[in-house]
């Protein structure tokens, strides 16, 4: 007789297997009457646990690991980490996982970080971030072995799991606002061009500003506040100042609406300001902001639950998660004059 | 000849035992002078590795644990957290050291989580938040003899390291702000009052409007955005509302301030906020939000120095980091009429 699998069982309990091993282990994760069912149809079955996977679950680590190569202070201003990591820990925390979080100064110390994980078997997965065209980490983690969802697009993921969301289409429609208005010149407030994202953003830009014949430029920045503020400063002392800009977060568009408080600049009288991620702090600002929103908490939600069924099986895929849509507010307005 | 310390060591080069042990280990963590220095005083006083201090620490898990009781969603909406573990970060991340964060449903999952962890030798030390009176965390953490600081008031410690802030004086500083505005009616929309800071800000609230003769209430909530919301709604909805509201957290605070522009009620005009902690939320709000302030970046740096100190083998103590200030903005101005 063919040995009873955890596949047949969620079959025939109908759940997924992920609900069939919690159930079958004690774990939590399930409802009652699901451990039930499941353990009722195990012992129709007359399943017995194969002990070189139930080994494996007992050594796993219940952790996974997530490495930022940015300042500390990034986890403290940054709306977007806040939102990730609350969204991975809602799914993590259904598992009784835990989240190790590491801040390094650079790319080499992330690279020793992910060997040591690794060799110490301290985590079973990673989350990475901030991918970089050629990024040095994808062939560590594939030589490693270790499973591992990237948090960006799958031009860049070299056939490792990545979870994105469209910016080309979301850049494309910041743009279109911004000429709907009828304004002339625009500029972008970007984040480091050598990040990934940041990159296909700058593309989709300048596809969007040919398409609809704005003037424009663009000022990349390290994503703080600081240089935000300093981004917007630079820009409304040119001799034509845009009268619209997009920034890569929702930190610099708020850093940017103050710096045009303290230049004595209104918005959206003088300057429309559109913000990307859509935290809660734009619509607390004072014009509330408009911005390219998305539901940041959903995104690292979705990021945890393909790095379990990673663990689960599954094949390496690409998954769009979403697409920011263009949630328009206060900041918003036709150009003065 | 006795053995030569780490401690004569630290004495001679002028240096913490910190800075001695990661210059003597080759860890990052001090200047290359400082290293050189503490070398040059190894070397003279003919200091050699202790074989088993050397295992113990090469079997470090570099990892520290933070366990929060309190729904996932709390790290992406509530700003202390995340300003906290930055603050932490800041510091692990000095010496390579990991966060290991878990979100869990209750108090049982947490013991459970101490215990596997403690077991496992899946982190060095542990930091714990939102201590309560006679919190059953604390006798098992002594049981397990794992390293601890407590985030919270020495009184709630019974003898463990804690690092706290003075809530009594600054919840005083807060009424006597309200009284010499010249209001009479106050109110404190509270956090739950089993945890402890929440209980002596209860004790201390008691207190002032005792002392100032001010007509005062209290809402309990569970430190939420929504609850902040609907505890700021049933307080106005009274027949004698209150004109001066202090919250225990921003969020709360933010919330009030939407809630009252949804009731048609001004600020300061009518009612004057008061916020807790002073994140970047209380600034960029309209107007902007009067709060007791501290820095919690600071704060969290702080208790991961306390946790690293207690590895190289600090008593127990108890430290009192600050005492939020306050710092009055426009949300605070004289009652109407």
């Amino acid at each position: 007789m063919a040995r009873v699998t955890i596949r047949e069982i969620a079959r025939r309990a109908g759940v997924s297997k992920g609900a069939v091993s919690y159930a079958l282990n004690g774990q939590p994760g399930v409802s009652e009457e699901t451990r039930a069912r499941v353990l009722k149809v195990a012992e129709e079955l007359e399943w017995v646990p194969n002990p070189v996977a139930r080994q494996l679950s007992v050594a796993r680590s219940e952790t996974f690991g997530l490495i930022l190569a940015r300042p500390a202070q990034t986890l403290s201003e940054e709306p977007f980490y806040m939102a990730f990591v609350g969204g991975l820990e809602g799914v993590l925390s259904e598992r009784s996982y835990a989240l190790a979080l590491r801040t390094v100064p650079g790319t080499e110390e992330e690279l020793a970080a992910y060997r040591k994980w690794s060799r110490e078997k301290r985590v079973d997965g990673v989350v990475v971030v901030d991918i970089k065209a050629d990024d040095p980490r994808i062939p560590l983690l594939k030589e490693l072995g270790l499973p591992t969802v990237l948090v960006g697009d799958p031009s860049l993921a070299e056939g490792l799991t990545c979870v994105w969301t469209d910016s080309t289409t979301a850049m494309s429609e910041a743009v279109d606002h911004v000429a709907e208005l009828g304004h002339h010149r625009v500029a972008r407030v970007a984040g480091p061009p050598d990040h990934g994202h940041v990159w296909i953003r700058d593309q989709a830009y300048a596809a969007a500003v040919r398409r609809t014949g704005l003037s424009a430029e663009v000022v990349h920045t390290d994503f703080s506040g600081d240089q935000g503020a300093s981004a917007t400063r630079q820009l409304m002392s040119s001799a034509t100042p845009p009268t619209a800009i997009i920034y890569d977060n929702d930190l610099m568009a708020v850093a940017g609406l103050s710096t045009l408080g303290n230049l004595g600049v209104r918005c959206p009288d003088e300057v429309t300001l559109i913000a990307w991620d859509d935290s809660a702090l734009c619509r607390i600002t004072h014009p509330t902001l408009t911005a390219m929103s998305h539901d940041v908490v959903g995104y690292g939600a979705e990021v945890a639950t393909r790095l379990f069924d990673l663990l689960e099986g599954a094949e390496p895929a690409a998954h769009l998660y979403s697409t920011p849509k263009l949630q328009a507010r206060e900041s918003s307005g036709p150009p003065p004059g």
